[in-house]
């Protein structure tokens, strides 16, 4: 596989769809960015990936992780792959200046992040959440801990970790077993840690010497369930130099990602400072698994791209058949399998979807940066309202395509795609492991339903619909009107929603996951919308030009009506769901 | 994973949803075949899957297969499994008692297909031509071939393969290069056979001392295209106990079904006797590979059922979070997942989906018994016609579904299925390659719209609906008349294929995946429509009988409003697919 950066499609985001330089224009802290700035950034990115992670990927994936003593390591030229990285000054793309970050805005690291996943999903696993981590202890920690331990992930010299799930503890972190046991007084020495934590991705690695770990655990006093969770820094090396007492007691053999190491830890006593609030680790966890959420919808987008070029670059060259109306397949004696309709079709399914991803992706990504630098608290929280709103749809819709799309590139490789010869298989083995962590997606869809929807009797979702209404009005074209009824059917379906859940509480449950598919949808009409729009922005006849106008049409007429499919179910859910009996 | 065989439910096909017992008495070569025989048949058929294939699935994936100076190692235990397969007479069960077979109808062949496959399709792999290749020779080859090989091949002696791909040449056989020289006076004394074959499963192993390769090739005097190919016995060794020229060149690293040979071979004029007549291989091929696609089909439900059992069981067991409704999970501070809304949704789909496709399968095979057996020519050109319409729908809808509900019971599992420990990632691969296997889906679709429906007019397509038909008229419940008004959806795609066609020759090719997998959505209503109605003869109050009606509801409610997503798209393909170009 030869992966390309798309950034044909990133520039025209953001310099048509999202108007990007005019965003920044009005927010004082990206006042210096503009879009000569973001493309030389994106191409210095594109070169690394293209060059640096792409090359490691599938040989990353065939070595995997080693053991060795308690020591990882990881896949042949992965640390070197993570030196240049930190030489490049990405991990501090987009940290405040005055940490020694490059102060660039999030949509210019969401690009960043579409293209570390897309080149190598494994190797990205690895730096994924340090951008996370990042904005919870700049939240939550105090004074003393991010002094110490900030510019270490600002700079790459240390790589954080997310440490939640325990054996008998996933989607539901109020089983969590692990304590926290204060030393001195009151925890003013810090805690003693002890438990045992599984799936740590990166919980063990050579890529940096020093790991900071973030672990959820129970102080001694701390209330059952959800309220009695705290966060605790652990490091894996103490300050004074000695080993802290956490270990990798082995790796997961995984269907994909391998060359990510996903480890069970082992704590014993191990040192660790509280960030934030004692009980509090709830809300300082959140920080860092928003902000992981949008990096999984944005790994699904970059698997959509990769499988869209893979199926591509294939269909271009393989030659079956003739395509009906061509005569005998030309002079090969057959066509290049583009050129057939069922091929045509899902490599059309394949573009369109992926570029419509992208769009809302970066358009999520810019409203983050509205939450964080806009002048008007008033901005700030609509805009906070609409990417807490997209996050689970993002997240869970994403990931859902990432995967889904990576199955329609492999069929146009057919028995060959089959194979470890070409990379589609990985793709397709990776891509699977998005809709499972950081909350799975049916996790998505119930914070997207109960918490985001429901949470507020539907106030800030008709924020979001209103900036959807807003465009359907600025255009006389189909795909504007097309959208204008999407928003109605999505406002009708949001009615039946908030009315049925009054009588019967179980029902926003049972209609979640197809409400957030619902929305995807609509989504992708607004993306469609704005998209058939802006194009008037580029050169008459470009090919660029023509090429987003025909992904319109079949987006109008393929994709859009899943629309009513997804209606279809909510509507079902209205009778209730029976139970599933043990064997009889 | 604990695989058990779906007895109940296939009980239920056979006795309620089939009364096969009634269409066995009319067919005379079954009239012996009763229920009870059935049911032994089904019952051992069972403990040998349980017993010997389903304890080597996962062994056989992380083993894989081994090739050494030329000869192929299978996975431990795989020999000793089909010794075990032979000494319980399978190979012979559906084969004519003339020849040394029991003469069990076909339907019963189905579900032990269903049942090998779902236990172990690696292994399975290499038994899953046998019978295709029985039927090729039986009715193609020469009396003499058959007296040389049909007797190994009836009792195992001997397994077959299939020898189509060749690098340049999968979808398109027209592409083929492999050759074929007549020895001795006009093929007399045989013909040398020369080229290379790729994809060929269990092309070497060490099942069986002799292999039988049934190998497309070309004569000297040969038509170019299709029409110029002719199928050739290629055994690995001949008569005189001399090993033929015809090599493994090597194994394919594959996503999955590892523990199948998949083999480069490379044929050096090996010896080989003509089947039926010259350049007329495919017709012959056509035999077997009819056979095969249902065989296919059947992987895919094998793979649904496999994946049901797994969700359902990690589903019953697992513990997280309270289900809505009820208070803090129970006494163990959490609820069985099966409770959770979201859960029991896709616990259903699986269930649902799996359980219509066994009754759609099974009743394609004995239609297929129809057409062998029934005494009036008219009711057997009939039952033909309506078993080809209905092979390539089993086919291509029934593995997407066996790959798409492996993903659903994936996730099911969460992070624990994404992991090497629990056997649900195996199925998802394992069940990919059915997919693109034996004609990809696209070419059943192809083949289904242009050979089968637009080939005489929508003739044989019209026995199909009346049918169906029938069926909707037969009761007065609510998923009867979903039944009938699904027949007039049907029927209205149908008249929009005949009328587009007539102007857009281009049209039935877009239009054919979609109305492939309308045809599959109407199946399902009718197999639920008609469980709908046998369960009446179920006793009342029994649990089978409640869930079958739960069923029913949940395929109205949720499934069955497929069909207007793929009514919708049937619409867009009215409009000319766009092209894709060249990167720009």
């Amino acid at each position: 596989m030869t992966w390309k950066a798309p950034l044909r499609d990133m520039q025209f985001v953001l310099q048509h769809w999202l108007r990007a330089d005019q965003a920044w224009a009005q927010l004082p802290a990206y006042a210096d960015v503009d879009l000569d700035l973001a493309a030389q950034v994106l191409e210095e990115a594109a070169r690394f990936c293209e060059q640096v992670l792409a090359p490691l990927n599938s040989s990353g994936d065939r070595q995997g992780c080693q053991m060795e003593g308690g020591e990882v390591r990881t896949p042949d030229g992965f640390p070197a792959a993570y030196r240049a990285y930190v030489d490049g000054g990405w991990p501090s793309l987009a940290c405040a200046p005055a940490l020694g970050g490059q102060g660039l805005p999030l949509v210019l690291e969401a690009a960043l992040q579409e293209m570390l996943f897309g080149s190598n999903h494994g190797w990205a696993m690895y730096t994924g959440i340090a951008h996370g981590a990042y904005l919870c202890l700049k939240a939550h920690a105090s004074a003393e801990l991010q002094a110490r331990y900030l510019p270490g992930i600002v700079s790459g010299a240390t790589l954080p970790t997310m440490c939640l799930t325990e054996p008998q503890a996933g989607s539901d972190l109020s089983l969590l077993r692990c304590r926290a046991v204060p030393l001195g007084d009151g925890g003013d020495g810090g805690y003693a840690v002890s438990g045992n934590k599984l799936f740590i991705s990166g919980g063990e690695h050579d890529l940096t010497r020093d790991i900071l770990h973030l672990v959820l655990a129970r102080l001694p006093d701390a209330p059952p369930g959800n309220r009695g969770l705290s966060l605790l820094l652990v490091p894996k090396w103490l300050e004074d130099g000695q080993r802290n007492t956490l270990y990798c007691d082995g790796l997961e053999h995984k269907l994909g990602i391998r060359g990510s190491a996903t480890c069970a830890l082992r704590l014993e006593g191990a040192r660790g400072w509280l960030i934030g609030q004692p009980h509090g680790g709830l809300a300082a966890m959140f920080v860092m698994m928003n902000s992981a959420r949008l990096h999984v919808g944005l790994q699904g987008l970059g698997h959509a791209e990769a499988a869209w070029q893979q199926a591509r670059d294939y269909a271009l060259e393989r030659r079956q058949m003739s395509a009906p109306g061509r005569a005998k397949g030309g002079a090969q004696g057959a066509d290049p399998i583009h050129l057939h309709p069922a091929m045509r079709r899902v490599l059309l399914e394949l573009r369109v979807r992926t570029e419509g991803m992208r769009a809302l992706a970066y358009w999520t990504a810019q409203w983050l940066d509205i939450a964080d630098a806009a002048v008007e608290p008033a901005q700030r929280a609509k805009a906070a309202t609409l990417a807490a709103l997209l996050t689970p749809i993002v997240k869970a819709a994403f990931t859902e395509q990432g995967f889904s799309l990576a199955s329609k590139a492999l069929q146009v490789l057919g028995g060959y795609g089959y194979t470890q010869e070409f990379a589609i298989e990985q793709t397709l083995r990776d891509s699977r492991i998005a809709m499972i962590y950081e909350g799975t997606n049916e996790i998505q869809a119930n914070d997207l339903m109960l918490r985001k929807v429901l949470g507020d009797g539907g106030e800030g979702f008709a924020l979001l619909l209103s900036e959807l209404r807003t465009e359907a009005a600025a255009d006389a074209g189909a795909a504007a009107a097309a959208l204008g009824s999407a928003c109605d059917t999505l406002e009708a379906a949001l009615a039946k929603v908030l009315s049925m859940t009054a009588g019967d509480p179980e029902f926003p449950y049972r209609a979640a996951g197809d409400f957030l598919q619902l929305c995807a949808t609509v989504l992708q009409a607004f993306a469609w919308a704005r998209s058939a729009r802006c194009i008037q922005a580029l050169p008459v006849g470009a090919a660029q030009r023509r090429e987003k106008q025909e992904s319109v049409g079949f987006f109008l007429g393929y994709l859009l009506p899943d629309l009513d499919r997804q209606v279809a179910a909510i509507d079902a859910a209205a009778t209730p769901l029976p139970f599933i009996a043990e064997s009889f």
